[in-house]
């Protein structure tokens, strides 16, 4: 898919999900890529970081072929060299990686490129990326334990913030799980990023629901 | 430089470099390729694990610069995108990264890329990929402490097999140090990658110098 429709199917959607093979209950990456996409996810980001790059590159190149036949964006997490090599619809950028500058150069003008920000000074930068980039991540909004070096917390006020002023669409990232997602809602964030509440779920399907309903519930509602 | 006159220089020079910088004896490693340039060294790898992506990125950019004033091929070890990202000369591939043909799509036809093996039949498969791969890595030959989870050591009968074997250029690594790079030699190897045998040396001018004599002294001149 082009960059304009995987950013359709990205504004359109309230969860993104993202793997974490260590936190999946005994479930491998592909498992659940399947049961996300078969729950209704549109939205998967492949994160992980301790694998060889050959094993992720087997991976990523069925996962590939498994979220174009659901006609999900499939995006990576940091490597881009292995979204180019699988033809990932983009990649997922940190703070620490690539400048986006150079990624976009590396990827051309098809890929959708996201970026992490933990702060309203690097959510205006970001901001001003328009064109390079094409949406923020906000967080970590909650303590979460799926990075090894989170940045500091930035509670629910940094997702107000970013719904204040982001020019480009954002997503909230950082411990959201079914419990909080609606506050997250509510807080102004219209995609929220998941991980170890989906990956660790007993019931993939229902857990996606549940994030869903949490997402477009009268509470959260009322926030726009 | 194009490819062509990289693979030049790689089959002129007998000691490859490639940088460390925690064995490098408080050096950064642009100190550290800055001295090898300066003592002749004209084939430099950037290997590094634990540093951000933005940091290499950044580090990466200056000594691209910086080789590129000496005319040495600039090599990057397993990061493709990063070797895009600074426009290295070409990667440097191990068994369990991106496959050959897939990193050769990515880097277009004017790039080197290198490819690790451990033994026989990793030396015969990537004899077969003359045209994707543009060498061969050959060890590790001795113990080593550069690499945390490094394959068996191979020894010196390796290398006598590659001389014999391989189509393609090779090097030899692992372990490879001023007191042993004579044998190498005499093995049959024309270039050997050398680590911290030099990133950690007092004089890293006369260590090189001492390397140089190694391989060409008369006992390695006998085994041609």
């Amino acid at each position: 898919m082009d960059r304009m429709h995987a950013m359709r199917i990205f504004t359109a959607l309230p969860i993104y999900a993202i793997t974490a093979e260590k936190l999946s209950a005994g479930r491998t990456d592909s498992e659940f890529v399947q049961a996300v996409l078969a729950a209704g996810v549109r939205l998967v980001q492949y994160r992980e970081k301790e694998k060889t790059m050959r094993a992720m590159y087997d991976e990523c190149c069925a996962l590939r072929q498994l979220t174009r036949q659901y006609g999900a964006v499939f995006l990576i997490d940091d490597f881009v060299g292995l979204a180019q090599a699988v033809d990932a619809d983009g990649v997922h950028i940190g703070q620490d990686d690539l400048p986006p500058e150079v990624v976009r150069r590396l990827l051309g003008p098809d890929k959708i490129i996201g970026l992490s920000t933990h702060n309203a000074s690097q959510l205006e930068q970001a901001s001003a990326l328009s064109g390079v980039i094409d949406y923020i991540g906000v967080g970590p909004v909650f303590y979460t334990q799926t990075k090894e070096k989170p940045a500091p917390v930035t509670g629910l006020s940094y997702v107000r913030y970013a719904a204040q002023h982001s020019r480009l669409p954002f997503v909230a990232i950082g411990g959201i799980k079914e419990h909080n997602i609606a506050a997250v809602a509510a807080a102004g964030a219209r995609t929220a990023a998941v991980v170890s509440d989906i990956t660790g779920a007993g019931n993939i399907a229902e857990k996606v629901a549940a994030l869903r309903a949490g997402m477009t519930s009268p509470v959260s509602s009322r926030a726009y």
